[in-house]
């Protein structure tokens, strides 16, 4: 029996434009990864998700992103890597303002869409993820794939790493995610969902399509919020874990 | 005989782009107002300056003002008040990165263009400073201009309120400034620039193009660097204030 | 017996974020006012309405805001007015070119927002659009308000004006609208409004809260999407201009 | 004896910042890429570029760009091919907007930085150029280099392919140009940048710093203005090409 903890994206809006239940979700999730601009969240926004976060006691968690609001984020760009280390350090900076007015701190650091996806197999872009968390605060942890380029890196330059775990995407033998693009990226059924979830928290493993057993050792589950259904999802995986005998809490409360 | 402040402001380019001389205005001032990247400058530019301001003992402000790339900030905009508290908030705290980075803090609050000009009359524009600045750091100065609006309601607030004056500008019998558009508005004369700066310091007080004195307490003196000639006129300015017998030093070693 | 418009904002959405059912209302308005990306409206959703609109005969018609993606365009900015007619060209000209790729044109030009309020009753922003409009086309009719000042200037500039009823908004004495901090600003039952909607259609008048009958000749009915029962509402508003023995079509198509 | 144009980058400032000398390359090349709010370019600076460009006979291309501020359309960026095309077509006809006021019209299209080098490489992004100018007008010309993708696939697609050489870059063997992080990717001899555009003009052929020949068929010479001594050389490479005995005039006015 150990302790979990339960991540998703919140904060994603952008002025009068909203995507998913941001108060929902907080009723679920332990930490909350809290857009800060660049790819979405205009700051009365991250005001709003913080000071709702810090009063539930969930932790909080810069999702920097690149600077692309028309793209959301998921767009590589080929950034000069001190300028990608300074925009995150910006962004990371700004969701401290509003987790300081709230009584709260920036807890961790998640990089969002095409920037967790090549800092996850490009050194320079998760060498700036690096530096940047560095240039901040060494002791802020960085919230990412187990076996990535960005846990690699992050490792070696002695910060924290939290590895985190998807419950509805299919893996591959080599522990990286089926791609959204081919057979198997996503897993429909809740109840595998579920299952898929609380296999990686009890053995610290996770099978492939394939049926192929791979290690996946993680201290935070991702959920969604931003699909129809998505927040009922992610309540059954909290259910599931807690029926699993497992405390689902704010990694940074319960990690070394 | 006493201590007066140099502030300008710097890193007002974006990007691609420049505006004025930051390296020999940091050599002359001993306050930078940084821009914050929502009227101008992008973070890379925010990490130079807040190295080279740290590097020399120069403190850093965050001028903060309007989201408004294209305008430069210099157009009015009618905000909700809660959303420009928030996007005043975001911005201090971007900039708060940088120094962190740099090894030194956000020392003040200045507002720029439109937002200042607003602030200085309008109520409620100003009472959003107020409460950004309050919800970040009640200990945080505010440079403004003494007698405006924000001035009056950030020492109602109990925050600290730092005056400033302009060398190069016209002021009218009520201490507000002759408007650009006026006749008056903007001092050529070097010696008449250096002139006023001194008699503000030395005597508290300024004339009008009519020949009325006006008091005017300041511990700041205000010079522009993004004109041709400017960032001479300013070292003019310095040597006029330390030839006067004054030390040049930052407000806020020295201001209690 | 006569033909009549209805008008409705599509294409607010922005990348990820999307706003309003714009298939369902192309399905009831004849004339789309798409939003050409300063306020809202991505290029991609520009081309998605601009095939929609031409493949079932919907006008379209250039929705320019100000430059406010944080703001969605609702704030009012003191813009210089050669730079507001300037802004306004650009996005008539990009809405152009997806009506051009479509097969269609641009039919007309409706200013959304803080600029549709302010060109209401400001001189100098009504002089910007009609500046815009007569420089890429003096042929180009301007929906608007009866008697607004950009009707009135519109008019003077020897452009086409075509004036709009707001079905679901409450009307004071002097014609214009309630405000929306008011009572009595939004019309909820549905059966006033689709009365209010054929009373200025069928008898050119409208009738204030208090009572008072004010004159309000319009050739169009604008209906909004943006809220929940939205497309309904304006499905029957349509219905009811139909049973009331009206012809509801583009007012491009049947207006001198 | 022939003609050739001249071609250079323009309009690349943004609001309060300015780039580059516009007016006296207006005097020196004839055909304008007019940056079209993507990467650099603001309404009022197109429509100012744009009077001065038909005022001079100068011919206005399309500068289209990634949709990037802050990069100023230099970092690629991996869109989405169908948004690309979107972005592009929504450029052009932004342009066109102030040609049609100056009583021009959008005479080509080049694409910018990251843009045009991408599309010189990758048939994806080439073809998302190609689709913009087909959906807006098939008889526009693309300007780009002689062998890209991105002429092939014009060409492939019935489009008018303008070929340009540089008259300050080192070329490759392959007729590539040598990247801009290599030894001799620029050329700084005034002497040698004219003899290379009147080589690549007279003989169509280019020298490589190895001494090798190689051909290079090109309708329009491109020319810098945004760095120091730029407009001087501009100058000099029309000189020696008036020297030369050519015609130096817009390619749409002499090419069929």
């Amino acid at each position: 029996m150990r302790s979990i903890d339960l991540n998703a994206d919140l904060g994603e809006g952008f002025g009068r434009w909203t995507l998913g239940d941001d108060e929902a979700l907080l009723d679920i999730v332990t930490s909350a990864n809290v857009a800060c601009g660049f790819h979405a969240g205009d700051p009365s926004t991250m005001n709003r998700i913080c000071l709702a976060a810090v009063e539930r006691g969930v932790a909080i968690g810069a999702q920097v992103g690149y600077r692309d609001l028309a793209g959301f984020g998921r767009r590589r760009i080929d950034y000069d890597l001190g300028e990608l280390r300074d925009d995150i350090l910006y962004q990371v900076g700004a969701l401290e303002a509003f987790c300081r007015a709230a009584g709260g701190s920036v807890d961790y650091v998640k990089p969002h869409g095409a920037l967790y996806n090549t800092a996850a197999v490009d050194d320079g872009q998760a060498s700036a993820v690096v530096a940047a968390v560095r240039a901040y605060d060494p002791a802020l942890p960085v919230l990412c794939q187990p076996g990535s380029a960005l846990a690699r890196l992050a490792t070696v330059a002695g910060l924290t790493v939290v590895g985190e775990g998807f419950a509805d995407r299919g893996y591959r033998p080599d522990g990286t995610l089926v791609p959204r693009t081919a057979a198997g990226a996503l897993i429909d059924d809740p109840k595998l969902v579920v299952a898929q979830a609380v296999r990686m928290v009890v053995d610290g493993e996770v099978v492939t399509p394939d049926g192929d057993v791979v290690p996946c050792q993680v201290a935070s589950i991702c959920v969604h919020g931003d699909t129809p259904g998505a927040v009922e999802l992610a309540g059954q995986v909290r259910a599931g874990l807690v029926d699993a005998g497992h405390t689902v809490a704010p990694f940074v409360t319960w990690r070394a």
